[in-house]
């Protein structure tokens, strides 16, 4: 590569790289899965919309042909062997034990029935389905049944999370169904890549093909993984830390994706089950998988799918009816086998049918099997910019519909009912009457209240217990009339406000608790996750020395997580 | 690229990691930097012995064109800008100018003398020195003092804080010299291969090139870290945490390094200085930084440094003489320069002298420095050979030198003394003298000492004082005549063993710590390490968990660090 060859192609990874984080924090701030940000990001960046409008400087940047996609492919087929292991180190074989056959039951028919459906449709109808004239159309309605009966484990992690149900019974067997769905879906795809045989690499028939890939898997997931959890203490005594548990995690991803493109089948199914069998090691320390999960999921994950976007137009190759219909099948297939499955094990219907809609999330593995298929010539672009939107939106709407269907919401936390307008960095004040009276005015301004009615009402409160922690925080609250979104004035004080608190030092933290009147539980809520967040030493000292809003905000933030 | 090009590229890769890593741990266990070990992975893999033996199999697998060399690059170049951006984070500018004068004024002769050795020679004896013959003379002398002239600032801060100096005055100085070295190393660099003019993207003129790489160098360290030190909190405060940092961190390395490379000189160098520029920040969080350093040092950096051993001959280019007067001009330039000008300023001669030997090494920044020349055609691949060899060589004799000068010894720790043979899983004694006894038999048995004799020994110091510490933690220890090293053996007891501690609880790990006669100081720092180790109730807890000795080394080590 010449000098400027370099230069552009460092520009491209950085732009690529800073749109998808930047579109993935806006995502997220909507609740949303980041995918779906760093896939936006690419197609921003792609022939689809910078390209229609400055085609020249698009393709200066983001040459479709020559050495850039070369050296391209290069980092994002590393970065998908990284993603595959990432996504298999939170495959927990383990939870599927525990759950046991309700979550094996209800997978089953989630996964048989979207199949059906998917598999009947594309061999009665090829061409309505995008089939590609010379595709096989036997492996292409395998395909296609195959790519609607997946679920995203980690999008459904994240949701169940949010919504603070992963624990519940209803929780675990999601994520049971889940990651039984990950597996079975990966093998099903693997065998037909085998058959396809396109790749062959070690030149294997297609009988021992799909042979070794189910022998791979079995082997990797009962003595590999043993092997592995074997060797893991040998690594942590005699390699220095953490280097040999990273290099070792990473090493034997590629070799074990090397080994698996060569048998026939991608590189990325060996990824994910070295992920896998090394995710359920013990010794598999804690920090290494967050050293790795966070480089991976923040750094290559987002250049991965926003490199998505450069290589289809995906206005061009938008095919409504086409569209229409993949979503149509996959959630009807897949909401429906779970659903009443589920139910029939013993859910009640609105839990049920919650189960199915979270189960339809595809999430970003849909989109690796789309792009793995469109580039062994299996499906075209137009199925392609199908499968993505299709994972996309069923992972968009499965959040909100959870929540309806089991009216659960959202849990109370003190970083959405923070801000800047009531935000008081030095208190004058010099006892705690003064203090509550302060920090109601600087709330009373953000939110249009009256503030000498807050500071009544709140010191009301105050007088009947005081409300100091110790540990330097307080926390007067107050329910308040007409409010009409709970509201937190913070306020610091440096030397510290009298609050007769139970270890009898000052308060230098305090927050005004406001609530509306009708909301029972959110005060709890609140002053919980308030002593949550500041029950460490670090997070109070971060907190307390702050210079200004913003860098209180970031230290609650890094805390509250 | 096709599946099988991609099945191989992902081999290639695992290899070439695996490798490094294996050989960078092997270069730590004999207290070596690891780039050795990982330029020797590569030269190993490479057509220098892998392609000596088995040229077909080493050409399919690491091909020298086509698809893989591109796909390769793709990832390197990546590389090459984290590891540049982690060199940079560890640049610390505040101790510069906490040190002073004496610091830029060694640095400066340290840097001086070196070149213009480097300089004269290349000039007057263009041949010798390895200019290729179409490469212009003034510039080739001009890159040939700048490679003399700069030191490695990571090689040297490990080799302090292993000889446990980093935080003296000595230390100090050496750190930052260092420091400056490395920053007007690159500039000086940088402003070269803007003469060279080879690539200028942007098309500007040499005096424009080195005007702006002089201006961006400036404005990096001055506005460039201050606007970067404001936005830390807002990403902190605003994006998820630490995927916002992160994402920061690296995108911020690669525009910057795109935008050098705009200008004219290689993009590394905008990598470099914006880590600078974001280390300096004191909002830019330790874990951020740890997460990074661990990804990029142990992962990116040793297949970065592996490559290189894929590009070059090292057998076919070695230039004896070439070598022999390269080191000989490098070492004698930078420790008489370091040297005299240190003694000057007030240091001790050996001091001097050590300090020199210390800023002689050149590590892993002289490598790259030597490939960018390399690839920009200012030098040819005897000359990379040379430097190469000449960077592993400075680095590899620093450490033993400047323990003989300054007649240190490394710290005495732990890890080093104790050893399988000498741990009891599982003691049977009710009591301490019985646990003394158990573990004395075991020392015994690993050193070939008299299990009686010392047991006796440790006996009558526990009956002075007892040596329970609490936490479940005792030392029993004696001084042994004839023993030749010292030997800790370590029992666990399930059930304790009462010590009389302190807190009066039992002792579940015991520590038999036995030294030589002779070694006065060796005893208490074992013990103030053991002490420093296990203070932490998650480093006892991993410890008393262990099973067996592997895993209890693991425990130990990884919290030893």
């Amino acid at each position: 590569m010449s000098h400027h060859e370099v230069t552009l192609f460092i520009l491209a990874v950085g732009l690529l790289l800073g749109a998808a984080r930047i579109l993935g924090e806006l995502a997220r701030a909507f609740n949303q899965p980041t995918v779906v940000g760093e896939i936006l990001a690419g197609i921003i960046l792609g022939p689809t919309v910078f390209g229609a409008f400055y085609p020249d400087v698009q393709q200066a940047i983001f040459p479709r042909e020559g050495v850039f996609p070369l050296a391209l492919q290069g980092v994002t087929n590393l970065s998908l062997v990284f993603f595959m292991l990432v996504a298999g180190l939170e495959v927990d074989l383990g939870m599927v034990a525990r759950q046991g056959r309700a979550s094996l039951v209800i997978s089953l028919f989630g996964m048989v029935i979207p199949f059906s459906a998917g598999f009947v449709c594309a061999l009665a109808l090829p061409g309505t389905f995008g089939a590609e004239p010379d595709a096989g159309r036997l492996l292409y309605a395998l395909f296609f049944g195959t790519a609607l009966a997946i679920s995203a484990l980690p999008v459904i992690a994240k949701m169940l999370m949010d919504l603070n149900i992963y624990r519940s019974d209803f929780g675990m067997t999601v994520i049971a169904v889940a990651i039984v769905n990950d597996l079975a879906g990966w093998l099903l795809f693997a065998m037909i890549l085998g058959m396809l045989g396109s790749g062959a690499g070690g030149g294997f028939s297609i009988p021992a093909t799909v042979a070794l890939t189910v022998l791979f898997g079995v082997v990797m997931l009962t003595a590999g993984r043993w092997t592995i959890d074997r060797f893991m203490p040998l690594i942590n005594a005699y390699a220095s830390w953490p280097a040999g548990a990273l290099g070792f995690a990473v090493t034997g991803a590629l070799l074990s994706a090397a080994f698996t493109g060569w048998i026939g089948v991608h590189a990325i199914f060996g990824a994910f089950l070295f992920g896998a069998a090394l995710g359920a090691s013990h010794n598999f320390k804690e920090k290494t998988r967050h050293t790795l999960d966070s480089f991976i999921s923040f750094i290559f994950a987002p250049l991965f799918f926003a490199s998505l976007g450069l290589k289809v137009d995906f206005v061009a190759q938008f095919d409504t009816l086409l569209v229409i219909l993949v979503i149509g099948i996959a959630s009807a297939g897949k909401v429906l086998g779970c659903g009443i499955t589920a139910h029939r094990m013993g859910f009640s219907w609105r839990e049920s049918w919650a189960l199915g809609v979270g189960l339809n999330a595809r999430g970003a593995i849909e989109i690796v099997l789309a792009l793995l298929a469109l580039q062994t010539g299996l499906i075209g672009e137009r199925m392609f910019v199908a499968l993505v939107i299709m994972a996309l939106f069923t992972s968009l709407i499965a959040g909100g519909l959870i929540q309806a269907l089991l009216k659960r919401r959202r849990p109370v936390r003190l970083l959405d009912h923070i801000q800047g307008a009531a935000f008081v960095p030095d208190l004058f004040a010099q006892n705690r009457r003064q203090a509550i009276a302060e920090l109601a005015a600087a709330a009373a301004h953000a939110a249009s209240l009256d503030a000498g009615e807050v500071a009544a009402q709140a010191w009301r409160r105050e007088e009947m217990i005081s409300t100091g922690l110790g540990y330097g925080l307080a926390t007067p609250h107050a329910r308040i009339a007409g409010l009409k979104a709970p509201l937190v004035a913070v306020g610091v004080s440096r030397q510290g406000v009298d609050f007769d608190s139970p270890d009898g030092e000052p308060a230098n933290l305090i927050f005004l608790v406001l609530t509306p009147e009708d909301l029972m539980t959110t005060q709890i809520e609140l002053l919980a996750d308030i002593a949550r967040i500041l029950k460490e030493e670090k997070a109070r000292a971060a907190a307390l020395h702050a210079r200004g809003w913003v860098e209180f905000l970031a230290a609650i933030k890094s805390i509250s997580g």
